[in-house]
């Protein structure tokens, strides 16, 4: 049985920021940068107020900001309650080997505990890029599997990532950090069942929760299994093959998961949006006009269509929901904030639409792919097949079109062109900021 | 697929109390009495250092107490404090078809739950047997796969146990019953990898916050799947098989699993118990001397034998050792708190035996069974079958020797006798006491 427990510990004990590739370091800055806006843009999403609501009223003393609002609370309560905020547009970002959304709960416990114990933004952007690292090295170790046998892979091995963050942030040595990873790996958790509901939002705001509270009791001597991820019993046995576990460790210092991240140009499921690209495209060359549709047919792989294949409630659902991905692209030629209000999932046009749009599944397929047909009223084929999507690591977005995307989102909680423009320099120059808490208070006047 | 969650959450919004038999309601006022004696003979054990010095930090306001010391947290923070207390000694209870151990997660966080919001004790008993039940119930649906899968189903469990109690004490409706049990259900977490650590207690104390953190949330609206336990992206799909979901519905509201719950004559892993007392008994039928056992065999089915087969490093390990318990039980002639600490499973006497315990596993055991045979330096040979170990349903403690058994852990709480009388009175007439919450307060003086 490899040591992957301790192997992942030491690596995020020891490792020096000069160990850390400037490609990788950028793509941690980018990483900060699209989460903030993810948080700002959902800071006031009406799933904020029962959460608030609920986890308030045991909330301890004001370490921590709920990132838009200003509300302060303890650090693992603001790094739920960020979690949840910086997830629930469905905008964040994605390692595609495993279908995980690295950031939300890495950076919400991070930044959170460094509101409450300072640190400088080097410090803090060396814990976050060693986080995701070791968050989606468990998750490569647990995939495909993991999803397809309906966990949320964010919600598992997200705990995880921000223990290891945190314990570096703490400066844990290696035999606490080990224990740390333990207490992640059992609290790890997350359905799939509850896609679709706020439920999922909460699966990684509760687990950012969870892994910083598992660095503080470690911190505090409290002891767990050195063997949390590779034992028959522990995390590799319990949710995937002990076999694999070793896989966690491939290239590890030399490649940087990071590297496979990708940013969300549309705010739902990232297994919709092959589809969404190829309907904006055949929107765009042939002109389409929604009301001489006929029929629109997709193929995805099973398990996407396994998990979105319903038609949708609301606009929640909607963010997992193939079909009404396609019909508010083919309607409105753009697919942002307001193609998943409640009101817009509730739109006659949208309902009709959705309803003429079939959905099959093609075991040839990968999560990132998708064949789309749009068949008019007269006969007319048009066919679009996507191999991957925009903003995936083969098709980045640049800096400039990120930035855009920071715009719009800080935009929804209401920051002026100052304010959005000091967040961005700082996000810039992330690994000189004095005290990166402050990007929590991103937009909260001092004195509030 | 049958609505389980549904049902079971009908069932528990529903309830009368006039529904409850008499049996069954003296059988929760059992495990309660069980429960608080275990709160309280854990309360000082050298886990809670750790555990209060990370958690404390983060505590919200004054609700509801720490048990047998009087800190005073939020109720999330004391739901888990309280479990992780209770469940220290591995002396809590224990429902044989599961190996769930019932009471910790339920009435830990339903008691932090009624000192903040005062119930009597009668809405306290009824939302305990209730939670207790629906704990079981998926419990059963689930196993025996849980444990043998690696899973520790208390853990995995206990939320959903905990968030059915809560909701039913909130007066929540079966609709948002339901979501309580997917948010529960989306948090089940739990390795038994750390078992033999303080992780292992850590998982029920946050199993019992977890579940309140449900109640709490869907209370408020925040929204889950409504098919948290059948669904196959739910909790019998992902951890067990979804077509067995319905096994949680057999009998609801005829039977009752409290029927089946024992508690335990021995602070340690239930497993190990049968082995215990053939230990125990063969020593008083042969007036065995340690220093002439030249050997000791033990059989037990292969799952114990993978979880407890291990030579302990300290007490917390001793508990699930098989070695330690069967030395204990043949140097010590009683099995209690004492032979689990650090320095008796040290000393030279226990580890110079236990290096003479061999044990095997043999398939035709069930997990309450064992054969124990003594050799002699003289060759003699001294054998035992356990079919049922002492405290389990079959051989129940009566009620004297539960309260002495209350006696001895509030004694190591430095509870006095008068104080211990009024404890013991209040459990006898539980479901007449005016304010379940004060039991929390035991042995703590009113001003503190």
């Amino acid at each position: 049985m490899t040591d992957v427990t301790r192997e992942l510990a030491q690596f995020v004990a020891v490792s020096r920021w000069e160990d850390v590739p400037a490609a990788v370091r950028r793509e941690g800055r980018r990483a900060v940068l699209n989460w903030l806006g993810c948080a700002l843009g959902g800071c006031r999403d009406a799933t904020m107020e029962p959460l608030l609501a609920a986890l308030g009223a045991f909330a301890g003393p004001p370490q921590a900001t709920a990132i838009g609002r200003g509300e302060r609370y303890d650090a693992l309560t603001a790094a739920c309650v960020n979690g949840v905020a910086s997830n629930i547009l469905d905008f964040d970002d994605t390692h595609m080997r495993t279908v995980i959304h690295p950031t939300v709960p890495v950076a919400s416990a991070l930044l959170a505990l460094a509101e409450w114990r300072p640190m400088d933004g080097r410090r803090f952007l060396h814990a976050f890029v060693l986080g995701v690292d070791v968050e989606c090295r468990v998750g490569n170790a647990l995939s495909p599997g993991l999803f397809d046998a309906g966990w949320h892979p964010t919600s598992v091995c997200g705990g995880i990532g921000a223990a290891a963050a945190c314990s570096r942030a703490l400066g844990l040595d290696a035999g606490r950090t080990a224990w740390a990873l333990g207490l992640a790996a059992t609290q790890a958790c997350g359905l799939s069942e509850v896609f679709g509901t706020m439920g999922k939002s909460f699966n990684i705001g509760h687990a950012a929760r969870s892994g910083l509270a598992a660095a503080m009791l470690a911190a505090a001597g409290f002891t767990a299994s050195a063997r949390g991820i590779e034992s028959p019993r522990g995390l590799a046995g319990v949710f995937g093959d002990p076999a694999r576990a070793h896989e966690a460790l491939a290239g590890l210092g030399a490649e940087w998961e990071l590297a496979g991240v990708g940013y969300k140009p549309y705010p739902c499921g990232i297994v919709t949006h092959p589809v969404i690209d190829a309907c904006l495209d055949l929107r765009q060359a042939h002109g389409l006009q929604a009301g001489r549709i006929a029929r629109v047919e997709l193929a995805v792989d099973p398990v996407t269509l396994g998990v979105c294949g319903r038609d949708p409630a609301d606009g929640l659902a909607g963010k997992l929901s193939l079909s009404h991905c396609a019909a508010a692209a083919l309607l409105d030629g753009e697919v942002g904030v307001p193609q998943f209000s409640d009101a817009r999932v509730a739109a006659g046009d949208a309902a009709a639409l959705r309803a003429r749009v079939a959905a099959t599944a093609d075991a040839a397929l990968g999560k990132g792919q998708a064949r789309v047909r749009v068949v008019l009223d007269d006969g007319a084929c048009h066919d679009m097949a996507v191999e991957h999507a925009r903003g995936t690591p083969r098709r980045p977005l640049t800096d400039a079109e990120l930035e855009r995307k920071f715009q719009g989102l800080a935009a929804l909680a209401g920051l002026d062109p100052s304010a959005i423009g000091r967040t961005l320099a700082d996000c810039r120059a992330l690994d000189e900021l004095p005290d990166a808490g402050a990007l929590a208070r991103t937009g909260i006047p001092p004195n509030s």
